[in-house]
């Protein structure tokens, strides 16, 4: 594969592409992975070699890599009206079109949409809404944000300090005022002898703490994913949200689904939110809103908070805020038919359906020596990497061992995710029953191979 | 135009959409115009009226709102790969492309490019890489950024933060650590009786005493426009990159030039860095990329900041950062094609060719009593309303001038955009002399109207 000046497709990539979310080693060793078309869960590489996409691409291609009703959408509207704003009061018909509908597919009787290109964005904007509202309410103190540890929630420099990841310790962040509570992880951080219930309550008594320690009228809101998603697919520990709820609604703290990853069936419901009566203020949503055919991201405010950006908005003649290619003409079609097929086409059904036979294969993983926890929801799996089952130690840093899974697994043609310890499946909403047979054997021979090299 | 409910789109609008930067006043009192297609340099709403879209949609749209070769790629691209993410070392064919086009385009002799969804990203992906890249090499505390009073990088919240405009304090920023050094806009801030010369000369001085003040040893990196665009269209005055780069140069501080409004060929350039011969270190370029087609951003590295940014990446492993959506296969299929439509069907050269009649025609507005000032360079321009001429002072805030008169364009089936004081026009890059000729008498008739009204 190489061009007139005999430059292969890897030294093009050499040349001129810095890789981001990367594993360096990796790359140097194998090269990048140029790939040139998908066909339902799969992808192809320039040298024709196939793999099943374990993980949707990032969550969002739930709908596969080439599926024709919504390509068919996308080139509809690329024909009609491909690209406008929506500043000065201007918006194409099929954003309001779709604003209409995600508020009626929201939790909320009413709210108000805000569109921006990406998750990062949509939880940036999310901060900013609220100093702007407490601002506007006099309260201009009040901008300290909760995350959790583990939590991901984006990548700008606010929402990387809202990512509760020591990775971000590379850009110098957090930025002071964003804190980080708990991680709900029963497996990893339950204490010896600690019940799933009292570690629940542990985990709202410190959050009670932390609030009361830092000031409850200095604190903006609390921005939490169903389950946790690139912090490793970890579902909170049971109970926690109708524990920790009460203590926000105490001090008046708005609670924010970042539904990015659950939204839109990857638990089998519309919502994460729904799935775990998180009783949300407003909704963060990303990826599955296209069915990843368009980068896109949306703020969802509930009735209370939609009310109150609008007085402030008001107040202030302008919410001077705007994203220039977001609520696109082009996204919103994309997104209208991304969100028919999903809801409409047996794309959640289909999760439904296969939820048990995913969690029955993922719980094989629970017999390996070296699992320390298999977990999962819907259709998000971890298997959990740990050198002593008993005593949950990881393996040595050095041997790269969830990378080195990863590696093995794309030579057999599979892609699926090193996240810390643990190796992540989330496959497309489309996969069949047999598609998750072959997933979950190649993911098997994989540890096979892998465990038998470094013994 | 109303639905089965007797819902027309405007009371759709109003009960789903939040409108951002949208003047709150003139929304109330004429409700939103909601588009549905465009052809060529118009646009048009569900009423059936047509508007000159004398701002490229926001400065992007510059082919026009049809443009087939364009839409082709789009569609031609959707049909073989529309959707994957660039993480993990893996990457679309055409994306590596991109790559391999956009440092022939640049004026780096080599470098490296990453992807985002927005110029806003883009900027924020920018500070993070300094911030990371001097942590690496021993100087964690070379954080500050600086920018300038009126520039506009963004509305992420570090974004929004050298964004240095007033309407950012509605979020109580920017954030500590972003300075904002003076606006080289001679005709507003130069003193009295100072030539031009010696005006450039102070800010070239007041750039090195803020360093000097701050500490050299803290600042990251300055970021500029070549033109401030969302500040008003401001050109630097004369001589200014050639008075501030030694001073750069001197303390070492990287120059990064935000291409986002003059990359390519708002100036009849490819690169506004070119046109004022800025040596930048870096480059931020989104909107043309994609002629508004598509979301996209791309930091363009120099030479040696690539250089920098790849070894820190191998010592950390990673360079752990990375937006969902960004160097996707569309993306990048819909950017080498206008990229092309730009370069070599003719609309660069266009621009070229029709910028002195464009800045003639727009010249004629300095006879008006309330023109303070009219300016612009290639397509870019700016008429700024003043009460009074020879004392520069604006009309009371309460008379909203620029929004008056952009509301009166609009009755009038003309779009231009008002910004603080100044009303500017940036029209796409393919319009010919005649529609020039027909935005400027619209543009006429209105300030006509409006000042007839005002008395």
């Amino acid at each position: 594969m190489a061009d007139a000046n005999g430059n292969s497709w890897e030294e093009k990539d050499r040349a001129n592409v810095l890789h981001g979310f990367t594993d360096f080693p990796s790359l140097k060793e194998n090269g990048p992975v140029i790939l040139t078309h998908g066909e339902g869960i799969h992808v192809f590489d320039v040298h024709g070699k196939r793999y099943l996409d374990a993980n949707s691409g990032l969550w969002n291609n739930v709908a596969g890599f080439n599926h024709k009703g919504i390509i068919e959408a996308l080139t509809a509207q690329a024909e009609r009206f491909p690209g406008y704003h929506s500043f000065f009061g201007r918006i194409a018909d099929v954003t309001v079109a779709l604003s209409e509908r995600l508020i009626a597919l929201s939790p909320f009787d009413s709210g108000k949409v805000y569109y921006t290109n990406s998750g990062s964005e949509a939880n940036d904007t999310m901060v900013k809404m609220l100093w702007m509202i407490n601002r506007r309410k006099g309260q201009p103190e009040r901008r300290k944000i909760i995350t959790r540890v583990n939590a991901y929630h984006g990548v700008t420099i606010a929402t990387s300090s809202m990512t509760a990841k020591p990775y971000n310790g590379e850009f110098g962040l957090p930025l002071p005022g964003f804190l980080h509570a708990d991680c709900p992880h029963y497996w990893r951080f339950g204490l010896e002898g600690e019940t799933e219930e009292a570690f629940t309550e542990r985990m709202a008594r410190n959050l009670k703490d932390l609030i009361e320690r830092e000031g409850p009228e200095t604190i903006a809101g609390m921005f939490a994913e169903p389950v946790q998603g690139a912090g490793g697919v970890i579902p909170p520990s049971k109970g926690y949200f109708a524990a920790i709820r009460p203590v926000l609604r105490e001090y008046d703290i708005p609670l924010i689904a970042d539904e990015v990853i659950c939204g839109f069936g990857r638990l089998g419901e519309m919502w994460g939110s729904d799935y775990y009566d998180m009783q949300p203020d407003a909704i963060i949503t990303s990826k599955c809103i296209t069915a990843g055919y368009y980068p896109m991201g949306a703020v969802i405010l509930g009735e209370r908070l939609a009310a109150e950006m609008q007085a402030a908005s008001e107040a202030a003649e302008e919410f001077p805020h705007g994203f220039t290619a977001a609520g696109s003409p082009l996204g919103s079609a994309v997104a209208l038919k991304a969100l028919d097929v999903i809801e409409n086409d047996g794309l959640i059904d289909n999760v439904r359906a296969l939820t048990p036979y995913f969690l029955k294969r993922l719980s094989r993983f629970g017999d390996h020596p070296h699992a320390g926890e298999v977990r999962g929801v819907g259709f998000m799996g971890a298997i959990e990497i740990v050198a002593d089952k008993k005593r949950k130690t990881p393996f040595d840093g050095k041997l790269r061992i969830s990378e080195r899974i990863a590696n093995k697994a794309l030579e057999k043609g599979l892609i699926c995710r090193p996240l810390g310890a643990s190796v992540v499946l989330a496959p497309p909403f489309i996969i069949t029953r047999d598609e998750l047979d072959t997933m979950f054997d190649l993911l098997e021979e994989t540890f096979a191979a892998v465990f038998a090299e470094i013994g």
